[in-house]
């Protein structure tokens, strides 16, 4: 048994195909973040626009910014906890993880946030074929 | 003579300090990119928003963001070109200088941009105490 990882480029996901999926994933942490708004102050600001998603928490704990980079068919986060990372799309698995160490975007953001703020993110969402 | 390099944390510069370096950097740089606009094509769109500044090139090119990390007095760069980097404000220089290498954020952009797409970034501005 070979496990076979993926990590898409240009060559076989096309731009189209390759942003809707951003898309919807960054669409998707927008709504988990924001509907859990009233867990933050009124420095708490979300904000979705030309494909990055800005998540601003207030109280000194900085923005978590997610961007779309298209030519590479990649995610970048950045965090303020734990710095920058890339992330692919793994067809297979239908969740974006880390090119440093396969791990999930949306564990990573669920880790993170929920420790410093309380915030939770959905895990299963992507995977969903709903 | 000891060549003194400042790595500035929340310990020795406000908040506020910061943000207002940091923003003028971003207003600086969105308004010398955006004047060359004509440049690029109509999928080119430029946008500062939150401490967030967003250059979609277009043409396949990707996107360039610069985001404000306010806990670690820092601007991170996403390049499609060169990946992810992190720049601090040298006070002695009044530059954004990166952390691995200590080049300079506006050099790096001006190369990359003149590369990519013939756009250039004025080298001085930060310097100026006008």
């Amino acid at each position: 048994y070979l496990a076979i990882k993926s990590h898409p480029t240009a060559a076989d996901w096309s731009e189209h195909d390759f942003y809707s999926t951003a898309d919807s994933t960054l669409t998707s942490l927008h709504d988990s973040i924001e509907v859990q708004s009233d867990k933050l102050g009124g420095e708490f600001d979300i904000e979705l626009s030309m494909g990055v998603l800005t998540v601003t928490l207030g109280n000194g704990l900085g923005s978590y910014v997610v961007n779309t980079q298209t030519p590479n068919r990649q995610l970048w986060l950045s965090s303020p906890k734990s710095g920058p990372a890339r992330y692919y799309w793994d067809f297979r698995e239908r969740q974006w993880r880390s090119s440093r160490d396969d791990s999930y975007l949306r564990e990573k953001l669920n880790g993170e946030l929920t420790e410093l703020c309380g915030i939770s993110i959905p895990l299963q969402e992507e995977g969903d074929d709903s």
